[in-house]
C-alpha cells in the first residue's frame, strides 16, 4: 500500500510548475488528471494562474498504427532535439489505455534514452471514459509543461480517428508516420487521417527497405496532391527517415521550423490557437450537456427500451428523442 | 398572396402518402420541413403511421463539387432508372440554399424530363439553420417517398464536408462525382468525403476527355487501394461515365446492385440502417441540449464576453466552460 502523499497548495502547485520542478509537475498532471470534484476545483485555480505562462512552446502531434514506429521515432528523434538544445515534453492521449493498462509508452523502457534524461519530460496517456475527456487532460498536461518550461511539446497518439481529431485540436503541427510497402489494409490509416497531416514521414527508410521508402513517398506525394489545401495554406509534405541510420531527423525538424515560421508570419499560429481554445470550451461544454442527460435517472430507465425500437424501425428518430427529451425536461420545466 | 390551403388531417396526410398521391406528398414533406409546433406534432404523428411502409427502397447519395455536372448525371442516370422500371424519388441537402434560395435543384428545369415524368419525384433541399436539422427534414423526406413506393431514392449534396456526413448517415450507398484533370485544387473534395465514398464516378467522360478521365480513373483507384477498407468490408470502385453520350450509366447501375446484394447477404444494409436510426435519435438529442443551452438568456447575455476571454489565452477553455454551465444551471437546480 502506498503512503498517503501530503496535499500541496494551490500556490505549491503553481511555483513549483513555474520553477520546472518535475515533482510537482507530475503532481500537477496527476491533479488535472483527478475526476474528484475536490481535486477538479484546485485543478482550475492552477491553470488559471498558470496560463500566462503557456502557449510558448511549438506543439507537435505525431501518429501511425501500431507498428509503425512510434516509439522508436519519438526517442531518436526527442534525442536530436535534445541535442539540438530544445526542452521536450512527450505525452500521448490512447484512448484504449485504460482497458489495455498503457499501450502507448505504457513501459517507459521503450524510450529509456529519453526517460533518463533531465531535459526531457515522458508522460504516460491518462484514462477516462471518453476519448474528449482523456484529450482535456492531455491537452491541460501539454499547458503545465509548457509553464514548466518544456518549449517542444510532442503528443503522441494512435492512428485510429477520433483521438487524432482531438489532438489536431490542440497542436500546431500534426506529423502522420506511415511505413513503405507493408500492404495498404496493414496501414489501416483512415484518409481522414491523412487529411490531418501536415507531414508525412514514412519511417524504417533504412537498409532494404530503402528503396521501397522511396516509391511509397512518391506515391503519397502524389495521393496528397489529389485534395484540396488545408485552411492554413499550407501543401502537406511526405519525407522519409530512418530511427535506425538517425537519417533524415535533420529535415524533418527543419520541415517544421519552417512551417513555424511561415504560418506564424501569416498569422495562422495564433488564429489557430484561438479557434483550438474556443472548440474546447464548446466540447466540454456539449460534453457536460449530454453527460448530464444520459446519467439522469429517468433516462437510464428508459434508454435501452426506445433505442431497441428505434434500431428495429419501429419508432422514428426524431419521436424517440422527444420521448426522451421530455423525461428528461419533464422534472424541471 | 397565395391562397391559404385548407389544413390536411393526420389520416388524410397517411391515407394520401400510402396511395402515392404526389400532391398530399408534397403537402407532408412540406410538414416535416415546418419549424411550427403544431405541424411538429402531426408530421411525427405521421410519420410514426407510416414507419411501417418505409425502408424498402434503395437509397443513394449523391456528391460533388459545383460543376462536375451532378444535375446533369442525375437527370440522365434518372431516366435510365426510369427505363429499368424503377420509381425514383430525387432530394437534397444543401445547407446553403437558405442564403443562395436553392443552389442545388432550385431550378428544376435543370431536370427538365425527369420533373416532368410522373414516375419520378424532385424536391428541392429544405431549409434550416443546422445541417443537422435540413438533413434530418430530408431524412424524414426520405421515408415520407419511400411509403409513397419510390424505391430508389437519390439524395444529392454539395461536396464540402458537414453535408456528406448527414448523407452517409442515412443512405445505403454513396456515390462521389469527380472531374478529370480539372487541376487539383479545384476539385475542393475533401479526403474525408473520398472515405465515404463506395463509388467514384468521373463524369465528362466523352469525347477529348475520355482519355484524361481514364487515366483519372486508375490515380483514384490507385489513391483508393492506400487506405483501408470500410465497415461494410465493400472495396469502393472507380468507373467513368458519361451523361452527354449515354455510357455506363449501366455499369453504375451493375455497381450499385452488386453492392447490394453483397451487403444484404451479410446482413450490413440492415445493421447500418439501424445504427443510423440510433444515430439520428442521438443527434436530434444533443442537437436540442446544445440549441437549449445557447439559447438560454443568461448564456446569450454572457456568451461573447467569455469567447473572447477564451479566444485570447486569458482564461482557459474548461474554466470558462463551467462559468458557463453554471449559469445555465443555476437557475434550474
Amino acid at each position: 500500500m502506498k503512503l498517503k502523499k501530503r496535499r500541496l497548495t494551490l500556490e505549491e502547485y503553481v511555483e513549483g510548475v513555474k520553477r520546472g520542478d518535475r515533482f510537482v509537475l507530475s503532481r500537477a498532471i496527476t491533479l488535472v488528471e483527478s475526476n474528484l470534484e475536490a481535486d477538479i476545483q484546485i485543478a482550475q485555480g492552477v491553470l488559471e494562474q498558470l496560463l500566462p505562462f503557456t502557449g510558448r512552446a511549438i506543439r507537435i502531434g505525431i501518429t501511425g498504427v501500431p507498428g509503425v514506429g512510434k516509439s522508436t521515432f519519438i526517442e531518436t528523434f526527442g534525442q536530436y532535439l535534445l541535442q539540438s538544445g530544445k526542452k521536450i515534453a512527450v505525452l500521448a492521449i490512447d484512448p484504449s489505455s485504460q482497458k489495455t493498462k498503457g499501450s502507448i509508452m505504457g513501459d517507459k523502457t521503450r524510450m529509456e534514452a529519453l526517460s533518463n534524461d533531465p531535459r526531457a519530460y515522458i508522460r504516460p496517456s491518462s484514462t477516462g471514459s471518453t476519448v474528449g475527456g482523456v484529450a482535456r487532460k492531455t491537452r491541460e498536461a501539454m499547458l503545465l509543461c509548457e509553464a514548466a518550461g518544456f518549449d517542444t511539446i510532442l503528443i503522441e497518439t494512435v492512428g485510429v480517428g477520433q483521438s487524432e481529431v482531438a489532438v489536431k485540436g490542440m497542436v500546431d503541427f500534426f506529423l502522420l508516420l506511415m511505413l513503405a510497402g507493408a500492404g495498404d489494409e496493414l496501414q489501416g490509416i483512415k484518409k481522414g487521417i491523412m487529411e490531418m497531416a501536415d507531414a508525412i514521414a514514412i519511417t524504417k527508410a533504412d537498409g532494404k527497405n530503402l528503396e521501397k521508402a522511396k516509391r511509397a513517398k512518391v506515391e503519397y506525394q502524389n495521393a496528397l496532391h489529389l485534395f484540396r489545401r488545408s485552411a492554413s495554406g499550407w501543401s502537406p509534405r511526405v519525407l522519409t527517415c530512418s530511427a535506425l541510420e538517425k537519417t533524415n531527423l535533420d529535415k524533418t525538424w527543419e520541415l517544421i521550423c519552417k512551417y513555424w515560421e511561415q504560418m506564424h508570419e501569416k498569422g495562422w499560429i495564433a488564429q489557430n490557437r484561438a479557434q483550438q481554445n474556443l472548440y474546447w470550451m464548446k466540447e466540454t461544454i456539449q460534453e457536460s450537456l449530454v453527460n448530464r442527460f444520459y446519467t439522469h435517472p429517468g433516462i437510464v430507465t428508459k434508454l435501452s427500451e426506445v433505442e431497441a425500437k428505434v434500431a428495429s424501425g419501429h419508432v422514428p428518430a426524431y419521436a424517440a428523442a422527444k420521448e426522451l427529451l421530455n423525461i428528461y425536461t419533464g422534472n424541471k420545466e
